[in-house]
Formats: structure tokens, C-alpha cells, sequence
């Protein structure tokens, strides 16, 4: 593998000297490129395109292309692994992720597949593969898996849901049965990500959804918990050199301490928390990521960069901070907007790293 | 008017002694009853239920027949004003409100309409003194509204929003245009109360159902400065006796203290925080109400019990808690669950009150 040229993303999850504060987007690879929609449409569906490693290499490193960012992100579905365990993933126009066969009994969860990374899940492999060779060394590439909760939710849901009635219900009704789908979630997960590190995955991100819709005692005992347990099994070397993991909890700002405490080198933030009190909040115990609104990219430029001015200047000094925003970037943003972001980003942040 | 024979609610609000918890549920008439599909369906569409003040009367009445409840909520819209206003509200089955005309200019916001409470919203109050009648001292009878930001959320993207590009799009970009939209909301919402008041409410609540979607700066600039302004104009007096003010803001539960400080007697909390940490944030300044997930009503009897033993307990002894769900009752919530939720309030809570 050639050698990593430039590593700020890697050093400031680990609250290492940077020189600036690193920068990438959620969802960089996405509907708001007009090249994404090209290879899109060339592939047809958003499965093929995540399942053809040759086209999610293509659109992971399109951003790239653009953008002074420094990270990469896999291209793919924090539903792969739903689909692989035999729920049937699907994408209705407009709906969003759609599983034919939803989890709803005990004899569902008792006979739920167990995937093999090398099989069912081996193009999520192939793409890591092949973007860190299409990389070359110039930025760190993500990893990264849903929560064992969020998935869970989708998966009993069988679609997006606005109430969580049905995952919800199991969890209160039937918590012993949800404990056993979440454990079996983690393990699988576990694997997942240890086989994203083992084909080149520098990084690796925990994105956790819906984690914000539970109660503080059933995020613990149903999401972080398990969360945990991934962080307590990822093996965190790649090539000698310290992998990171990065946890995120959309609408848990609540529970940034508890967060802290599991070990993860990183927590993400969305941007309803003042980024300077958070890092006050778990001091020096993890890095922080996050936080501006993505609506903020509606705006003007020069209103991009005073809102990228007003957080770098609230987290203060000093490494330990992978500027993002506090969710996806949204599809209808001028992709001149997200340019504007990130160059604010670089030409804003050296004076806090003096 | 007849001398009220439950006072609970009201003395809770004001963190008089009580003896018991007093309980209500946000949208306690609503779907989840039969008995309102049948007056809906008697009325045809929604806005002529909430226009026809006998229909919304029924409606109103119809959970206080079933269930022991503490008090009765005006059935109405959170849209009244801007329906008013002259956007023309409607509702498409299946995707909630929406105007046929949003507001998209500083034009649209300059020849905004004043409307008139004996007029326009005359059939608010007409509502309001009929429901007051047949209650007959039996409850007392919350007014409520929505927040400025709330209502401009909805007048300016025109509908639901998943993303609130065009209300945070002008809130970002033409912060003056959207003061001008709140303030001008926060006067009328102000002239509106205070006609429940006049015609009959003895307790009013505000609706902050998007305050959570904006940062911290935001939210104090946006959303909690025109929430003071109504708590602030409001004649908070009915026929001598003080009418209490409740706030919510759902998603909000990081600003508690911020609220506390408004003035409002008391805040709503969604389910995500647990109830006795909000009381030792908030101290003796305000009463509480919250805050069970409604999702607990699709589980077990005894599971409904257990969970508002909990929340009773988290709370402790001591007047000043409302129990009420985080969030409205779910539609396909059965009636009976509904009833084993207020019963456990009273059978369980008599001894936080000895």
C-alpha cells in the first residue's frame, strides 16, 4: 500500500498536532453530484451501485475529485447486512429502504442467516479493496456499519417508520427477544468491520440513527450498550498503525458522557449542541466530529463561512476536532456551497493549531 | 360558569399540594378512538371538524367519557392562524397540513393578513365557550397553540418537512425576514390565547413541535425569544384564578433551564429524559409534564403500570408533575391500553403525595 500523504483526519481522532482542522461530509458521495447521478443511472439501481465494486469505487472518490476533503468514505448501505442475513432489501422510489421479509417473531430472529464477509458481504470488501488502491495514499478511508438498535429498528419496521411502533413494542413487551436480535446484530457487526480493516479500512464509523428515539435507560441498555460491545471487539490495527472508531448517536447529545466512556476514539455530534460545550462536557477523553447544520448549505458563502467560523472559534484551540456536518448533505445543495464549506474550513482553522 | 369539582391539573401546573398526580394525554381525542372516526366521519374532512364548534365539542368530550382524565384540551389545529393568515391550509390524505399558498418572499410576509378572533378564528372561541358549557365544572380546559417557529416552519415550506430547507434556507440567509414572520406570529398568537382565555381556557399551552431542529443560538434566537414574548403578553387570569402557562418544546430537553427562565409555570418534556433529572435542573421554577413514550401503550397492561411506577418515581413526592405522555397518543394505540395508563397514574401515585 502507498504511503498515507495526508493523515490530519487520522491524527485529529486521535487528538494528535494538526497543522489545520481536518474536513469530510456525510454522505459526500451523493444526489447533490451531478456526476454521482450519472454513475447512478449507469447502474440502474441504488443496490447495484453499492453491490458493483468497480461503480462504488467510482462514486467514493468523485468527491474527492471536487474537494480539498481529508477522508473518504466507503460508498455503500448501513443495510448491507440486513440484506445479507436474508431480509430482502429493496428501495421504493421516494420511501426510502424497504425490507420484503420484516422481522416480527421469535422464529424470525431464531432463524436469521449469519453472513460471511468472504461471501454475501464480499463486495462490500472488494469496494474497500479497491478504493484504497484507487486512493493511493491520499486521504484515510472510512469504514462503517450501522448501530446494532438502528438496524434492529429497520429491520422489525421493515421500513423507515416516524413512530417505531413495532420495534418499540418488542422492546417493551419482549425486551429478551430484542437483546437476543441486538446481540446477534453486534456479533455479525463485529466481524463486519473487522473485515472492512482487514481489506484497508483506516477508519471506521458507527452510525447510530435512531439511538435519539429511545428513552436515557433504553438507549443505554438497547443501543449503547451494544455499541460497546462493537468498540470492545473491533480490532483497531491496520498495518501497525492505530484505527479509529468513531461513534455516532444522531439526537443523543444527552448522552455524550456515557458515549465517552466506551472507548470509542471519536463521538459525532449533529448540530443542536454547542460544540464548545461538548468538548467541555468530555473533556479530554474523545474527539469530537461534527457539527454544522447541513441547512446552513442553503445559504450564501459568505454566510457558509462565518457559521464555520463561529464553530471552529467555539471549539477552541487545539487538536481533536474532524470538522463535518451534523448529518448527510442534503440533495438539493449547490455543490459550489459544500466547495465554499470546506475551503473555509482549511483557510479558517490554522490559527487554532499554532 | 360552574365551580370546577377537579382541580388537580390546574394545582399541579402551580405546584399546589395535591392528591394525586393528575394525568391528561396529548391528543386524547383523536383516531385511536372509534368513537372520532365516527364524528370525523360525520364531518367529512378535518378542518370542517375543527371549524364546527358542536362537532369539536363532541370530539373534546368524547376521551373524558371513556377515561378519569384530569382535564380536557380544545380540539383544534396547530394551524388555525395560518390558515387565518390566508395560506390556505388543507390536508392530503397520508402526508398531514399543507398551504396552498407558502410563504416564499419578503412580499408573501409583508401582505400577510391580520386575522380577526371574533372573525376569522371566531369559531376557535365559538368552540371554546361551548366546550367550557358542557363540560360544566367537571375538568378544567386547556387553550393551546403552536410556537411562532413552528407555525413559520409550516408556512414556509408549506407542508411537512423532513429537512426544513426553505424555512432554515431564509432563518440562515434573511434572518431579519424571518424576525419579521415571528414577531408578526408572536402578536397574533398572543391576541389569540388571550381570546381562549376570554371565552373560557384556564390553562394554555404552547406547541414548540420543531423548536428541537435548531442549534442551541438558534433556538434562543428563533423559537424560546417568541415563546417569552407570549408568555410575557398573555393575561394569565380566569374569573380571578390564575391560568397557567405550559411550554414544550419537543427534541428540547438540553434548553430545560433556558425554558425555566421564560416565566412559563410549567414545561412539557418528550421521553428521552428522565423526569427526575429535569426536576433537579429545573429546580422549584416550574412544574413538569411528561413524560411517558407513547410507543409503551403498544405493550402488555402490566408493562404500561410498570413504566409509570417508574416515571412516578423518578419524579418523587412532592406536587408540581403532570403525567402525561412525550409525545400524542399513536392512532393505532388500543383503547384499553390507554385506560390501564390513567388508572396506574391514580392507583400509584397517592403515595408521592402524603
Amino acid at each position: 500500500m502507498s504511503e498515507l500523504k495526508n493523515d490530519r483526519f487520522l491524527r485529529a481522532l486521535l487528538k494528535e498536532p494538526v497543522d489545520m482542522t481536518p474536513v469530510w461530509m456525510m454522505r459526500q458521495a451523493g444526489r447533490y453530484l451531478p456526476e454521482y447521478k450519472a454513475t447512478r443511472a449507469k447502474a440502474g439501481d441504488f443496490m447495484t451501485l453499492c453491490k458493483t465494486p468497480e461503480l462504488a469505487t467510482e462514486v467514493t472518490m468523485q468527491p474527492l475529485d471536487r474537494f480539498p476533503l481529508d477522508a473518504a468514505i466507503l460508498f455503500s448501505d448501513i443495510l448491507t447486512i440486513p440484506d445479507a442475513m436474508g431480509l430482502g432489501l429493496y428501495f421504493s422510489e421516494g420511501e426510502g429502504p424497504r425490507f420484503e421479509r420484516p422481522l416480527r417473531t421469535k422464529a424470525d430472529i431464531d432463524k436469521l442467516f449469519t453472513p460471511a464477509m468472504d461471501e454475501e458481504l464480499g463486495y462490500v470488501m472488494a469496494a474497500v479493496s479497491m478504493i484504497r488502491r484507487e486512493l493511493d495514499g491520499r486521504v484515510p478511508l472510512i469504514g462503517f456499519t450501522g448501530s446494532p438498535w438502528t438496524l434492529a429498528t429497520y429491520m422489525v419496521e421493515g421500513s423507515s417508520s416516524k413512530e417505531y411502533a413495532k420495534v418499540k413494542g418488542m422492546l417493551y413487551d419482549q425486551p429478551k427477544l430484542m437483546h437476543q436480535l441486538l446481540d446477534k446484530l453486534a456479533d455479525t457487526i463485529i466481524e463486519y468491520l473487522n473485515a472492512q480493516i482487514e481489506h484497508g479500512a483506516q477508519a471506521v464509523m458507527i452510525f447510530d440513527t435512531w439511538g435519539g428515539v429511545l428513552t436515557t435507560r433504553d438507549y443505554k441498555e438497547f443501543s449503547l450498550r451494544y455499541m460497546q460491545k462493537i468498540i470492545d471487539g473491533v480490532k483497531r490495527d491496520n498495518d501497525g498503525r492505530k484505527v479509529p472508531v468513531v461513534m455516532f448517536t444522531k439526537g443523543g447529545c444527552q448522552w455524550l458522557e456515557a458515549q465517552a466512556e466506551t472507548g470509542a476514539d471519536a463521538l459525532g455530534l449533529d448540530w443542536t449542541l454547542d460544540i464548545g460545550r461538548a468538548r467541555e462536557r468530555v473533556g479530554d477523553k474523545v474527539a469530537l466530529q461534527g457539527n454544522m447544520d447541513p441547512c446552513v448549505l442553503y445559504a450564501s458563502p459568505e454566510r457558509i463561512k462565518e457559521e464555520v467560523a463561529s464553530i471552529l472559534k467555539s471549539y477552541g484551540k487545539g487538536s481533536g476536532h474532524v470538522f463535518n456536518l451534523g448529518h448527510g448533505i442534503h440533495q438539493f445543495v449547490d455543490p459550489e456551497h459544500a466547495k465554499a464549506f470546506i475551503e473555509a474550513v482549511h483557510e479558517l482553522s490554522p490559527e487554532y493549531h499554532k
